[in-house]
């Protein structure tokens, strides 16, 4: 199932829904349907207290094989639609970047809602004040041009062992990144919308002199996407 | 020696002298004393700019053995001692978390000093928000339940090599966490607040205008925890 | 060929022009000249948002050989000139530093640049505050004090392959840390200049809401170096 199976209303509704969880939410309720591993290993923010939400955009690198050929840059950015997260793949480089502060300033400006890079950036302080959610393996200041080159754009790419395909949906934040499967995006919202009104429940009772451990069991901790607590009369 | 051996009052005024130092000073204080390691290795701030100081409260971890049996949460949390650091041994997990914004907003409600996890933890940005000390390995969002279950709590602890038995002191800043063992933390008080003055003085100096290498000789930069310099006339 | 063969007129005017530079506008000029590598790998910003850059005084540490007999202090800092990067070569150690807050406000009180480890620095909120920029491998808390030993200054260092000699240019900022050659920087400047400027055409054009891939082609994103564009018309 691809992205193109969700109708843009749907989409928009959805993100505008997603914007209001966070990673660790979903990352249960995608537990809680036992699904294949989801976390996008090693990806850190690197602008605290940004967020990222949307279906991928993928783009995938390699490094050249011909060192004497001219080598353009990638231009693809121009083809992403507007509320997608680009993820792009360039194994994990630790030796060169992808994306700068010329491609926050564009992206931003087309509406991207942040980019995911499986190996490095740079630029980062201006990403930082300009508000562009960004995440990466690493950071360095070497350009990628003349060390690797853009391969392919809307294939399914490999983030430190989980496929990410174009179309699944990404949610990336301070505690890193993840991605759900389009065919499971509506449930997972639902499931981690219920997650948050359960620990919402439990948070208050708790600061409210009770104890922790009777919160939990009062209001069904064990299963938070159920909602099965006692007062769970809504 | 445990906490149990120091009586609240002293606990009380040893905290509040704690609290005026810092992980640098306490180091050099128990280098002066030739003690077995003290850093717990590779734990970082997640709340820049925040302190944790206090008797540990150890709570230890292990991976679920039977994936088919249900697995309540950790409840400990009720039971922490007020100005305890909590110490989460999950033997250095990356992979999933044991601590998060519930268990942030409970423990600072509780008068804990902070969390101190050998392992990952996730909703990094909301204990930053709520200014709750935080350190661990590593973040993610992937939570622990159904993958490691509570062991023990109030037992020794292992930090990537480095043991923490109930009771010892724990000092968490910027620059790292350590440990100091309660018969010692007396004596490494004493000799780290003769450590930040001596270091003042050379400070002072150096910046009205002299050299360094002569404050540093001149205020006994060697051995500080003396204040053994010229003018040491207290 | 040294600092010393710049006359120090130019070294300021340098040093100025360095200023309003980034280490990504320095790679690419770098990239452009084909030199060997100037990376320094695995220096990170403890003070983000500062930036250093200067002619490098370098500083080498060497573990002690005789844990009986009395080490003293490095002292160097005195002979530092301003406008200096000091480069520290600790082996890259994570478990001892070589630097930390008296160091930072006598170096700042000096009028030196910046500092870079290669290495532990400890009291990195204290540099923070007082905006002192300062990058380092790692940070913890332990002294280097009867740990390692200064070797000498003025020789060339290692940081994790990557050479640095006396008078070679370091520039750092929150993308690393990069060395030029001495021989080089006035080059490397002019040509980072051009980068910029380049890069500032494009992003004029993009953001105006032209394509990205057009705006490159047409101001010479290739060569940006060269300010080939079409509207080169300075």
């Amino acid at each position: 199932m691809t992205a193109a199976a969700i109708a843009p209303a749907d989409t928009e509704a959805l993100r505008e829904r997603l914007s209001h969880l966070d990673t660790a939410a979903l990352s249960d309720a995608m537990d809680s349907l036992r699904t294949p591993p989801f976390v996008l290993p090693g990806i850190a923010t690197r602008t605290p207290g940004t967020v990222a939400c949307g279906p991928a955009f993928t783009v995938r690198y390699r490094a050249i094989d011909d060192e004497t050929a001219f080598h353009n840059a990638a231009n693809y950015i121009d083809d992403v639609p507007a509320g997608s997260v680009v993820v792009v793949d360039n194994g994990g480089s630790r030796t060169c970047t992808n994306w700068g502060s010329l491609l926050s300033s564009v992206a931003r400006h087309r509406g991207i809602s942040g980019t995911v890079v499986h190996g490095s950036v740079r630029d980062v302080q201006e990403s930082r004040t300009a508000g562009y959610p960004l995440f990466s393996t690493d950071v360095t200041m070497v350009s990628g041009k003349n060390r690797v080159v853009l391969d392919r754009t809307g294939v399914e790419v490999d983030v430190a062992g989980t496929p990410v395909a174009p179309g699944d949906w990404i949610m990336a934040d301070d505690n890193g990144a993840l991605r759900i499967p389009a065919a499971l995006v509506a449930e997972v919202v639902r499931r981690a919308e219920a997650v948050e009104r359960t620990e919402s429940r439990i948070r208050r009772a708790a600061l409210g002199g009770g104890r922790l451990d009777e919160a939990r069991a009062r209001f069904g901790y064990a299963r938070p996407w159920e909602e099965g607590g006692e007062d769970d009369h809504r």
